[in-house]
């Protein structure tokens, strides 16, 4: 099958499906999400992604009934019936059920909604550009809800910008993109926002951490400034199917360019792992 | 027919209607809504509530082709399906529309749903409780969205605590209630916040303000603060279904009932409006 959907237990097309009028999703983006990529049908950093799909439905107190194991499992199946073994960008979400409209949580069981649909890796040797907005976004960032209205409105204002991406601030504290985490290296460091309710614990960026411990690099998990984004030696975004793609340009004005050995070691080594973990080479460093 | 649906010119039971898997609500909570009353199958206020639909699609970009006229012929439509000609909820919301999950606008037409519930008005003469938390909601509450997971949680937070409603407030600014706007009385005047983001601007609030002016009783459009909510002499909550209900305890505190007089004139006013516009009498005050 091509671009595989998937609702409690039901496949077929993501065109030609349908889930019933009273999902909350269509009234109240009641649901979280989390997404990753596979490769030769094998998911790329699955733990960290349940992890976090576990951890935005403990805080929206959706009582989802499938394990973690039973849910990979329905990932898998989907995975499976597809036509490609090429990359997919392999996404769940469970809404919190099937009610009529009324705030009130419902007593009824919440809906495992799969989409799986054929997909590349960004190729990370062409810098983008970027633009920067204020965040007005709500604080619970952290939790990977349905409730992506800004992020959808910034990510089309940026792409009629001729940009790939939004980065977001409060103020002058840069929280992140649309849809990526922002990070910057600066004087052989990587910098990247600490966890809080401002931004999504990003696997990738976890994953940058690791790079960084691995190989001896120096990092500091903390908030920067719209300033030192701008006097950054790179800036670059990361997110499950972009990882780490620099930028040339924020807001018209040059950035980054100024480290390419340390971003070259940190993406070859991210891309290399996932090559690890999935057997698809990506040839996108 | 019970309870009508309505999807894109298809009416059906609520509960038995679905709709395309894609559609964006399920994603991302890409819509805008708007609701109000009928009785007698007359809609209740529509002139408002059809104003700011089409202002909050104005504000999401969703290009929506149906003119207020054919929109209000659609809803009538549903409310002429209905067995019942009693006090019905009318509920209306556009979609940006059905395409593959991506965060830029798609080239497709938007998605109109809608549906009709048999419901009732809130009896005036009750007053309740409510609890207060922090907002921490996006900083586009004047778009009537369904990025409403806050308000859900709120709503669920303030159920649990056996309270009608939670006033939100950002510091010790109070914004409005999960679904209603929050007001108060405090000699003799009647104050609510001003229009800004941080609230809807309620078209029963708007309501009580023409009353305000009709009957020559003052009133400011003014931020207040949590200290004088907890002073006035009266705190009561408005929406389309809520015409002025009063509470009397808020975060376990007693609250208002000082104004009794003035409370009552201005509700019985709104109900009287009510019944000129539909000719339904509701016994709610």
């Amino acid at each position: 099958m091509k671009n595989v959907g998937y609702y409690n237990g039901k496949m077929g097309l993501q065109e030609e499906m349908s889930v019933p009028f009273l999902d909350r999703a269509m009234f109240f983006g009641d649901g979280v999400y989390d997404a990753t990529y596979c490769a030769n049908r094998r998911l790329f950093e699955i733990d960290y992604h349940t992890e976090r799909f576990y951890n935005s439905l403990r805080l929206t107190r959706i009582p989802f009934k499938l394990s973690k194991e039973e849910l990979v499992a329905e990932l898998q199946k989907c995975i499976d019936a597809m036509d490609s073994d090429g990359v997919c960008f392999v996404y769940w979400e469970c809404t919190r059920g099937t009610a009529p409209r009324n705030h009130l949580f419902p007593d009824v069981e919440p809906n495992l909604l799969i989409t799986i649909t054929e997909s590349k890796l960004t190729d990370l040797r062409t810098p983008c550009k970027l633009i920067t907005e204020e965040d007005t976004r709500f604080f619970h960032c952290n939790i990977k809800t349905l409730n992506l209205l800004p992020s959808v409105m910034g990510s089309q204002r940026a792409f009629e910008a001729g940009a790939k991406e939004v980065i977001f601030h409060r103020g002058e504290r840069v929280t992140e993109c649309a849809h990526t985490n922002v990070n910057i290296l600066k004087g052989g460091k990587f910098i990247t926002p600490p966890l809080d309710e401002l931004i999504l614990p990003g696997v990738t960026r976890r994953h940058y951490l690791e790079i960084c411990r691995r190989l001896g690099i120096p990092y500091e998990e903390r908030p920067f400034t719209l300033d030192e984004l701008f006097a950054a030696d790179e800036v670059f975004i990361t997110s499950a199917g972009t990882l780490g793609l620099p930028a040339y340009e924020i807001d018209g004005k040059p950035v980054g360019g100024k480290d390419k050995a340390l971003l070259k070691r940190l993406q070859t080594e991210a891309v290399a792992d996932f090559y690890k973990e999935t057997g698809y080479k990506a040839d996108i460093v």
